[in-house]
């Protein structure tokens, strides 16, 4: 069937832990997937203010990602550094490779894209700039450091 | 990693036994998930020329499938009848739902569209309009009449 977006709540908020769940102020989500009534994979539409980032930067243990710029203009950045990406431009993420990406807003206009990711029974999404890692099961997303330590918003600087 | 979509092949063809592969002259595809990497689901840039099908009408026992039209402007047509589909539409389409869809291209410009379709092990869809079905296996694809007898170009009507 056909969506009818205009009726689709636009998403905020982060499951991130507080310092991080800052760093993706100015993003909203539309729940295209969900919406549609899809369960074996999910596709957002995300919304980036100018300045805005998609993510911390992250790598994904079992899930395959997949991102293609609707509009606007943004930077993707992995390991190697940044890559300008504009509309009609994709980038795949395949689950298991150790090089964390995501997409930031340096333009001063919205940027939109579409970002399609597989669902794992479990998942573990190891993010590069801070030590943080979370693991996915049943519902349920646990925090902790790199090394599994608890983890705990005092210590983290 | 970015794609070079410049640089992939346009695919053209399809598994359709005869008489049906002419159902679908005029349209080509780009692999994009597999230019990626990307294992745990397929997507694909489909271009429609005036008048192209993406597909015979089908349904899919077990995998999810997601479209969005990128350029230009196609119908799509389910049990109910034709849904107009512009740039930025997006369609839906779960696994296991018995009402069959395709896209044509009823203007005179090209139209594109990105689909996105989850990986079954085994797969089976079936055609609405056609006495047709196919099995999906291990690389296999196996035609049968929906009532699973064996495929026969000559007794094609």
């Amino acid at each position: 069937m056909k969506l009818d977006l205009a009726a689709l709540p636009l998403r905020t908020g982060t499951i991130y832990p507080a310092p991080y769940a800052a760093e993706v102020e100015g993003r909203v989500s539309l729940r295209l997937g969900q919406a549609g009534g899809l369960t074996k994979f999910g596709v957002n539409l995300v919304i980036l203010a100018p300045g805005a980032k998609s993510s911390l930067r992250h790598w994904h243990l079992n899930e395959d990602e997949f991102v293609m710029i609707l509009s606007g203009g943004c930077t993707l950045v992995m390991d190697a550094g940044p890559t300008p990406m504009l509309p009609g431009d994709c980038a795949a993420f395949p689950a298991g490779v150790p090089d964390g990406h995501h997409f930031i807003n340096q333009t001063d206009a919205q940027t939109r894209f579409l970002v399609v990711g597989s669902r794992a029974a479990h998942e573990v999404a190891t993010y590069s700039d801070v030590d943080l890692r979370v693991e996915q099961s049943g519902g349920v997303n646990t925090f902790t450091r790199r090394d599994g330590a608890p983890h705990s918003d005092r210590s983290l600087s």
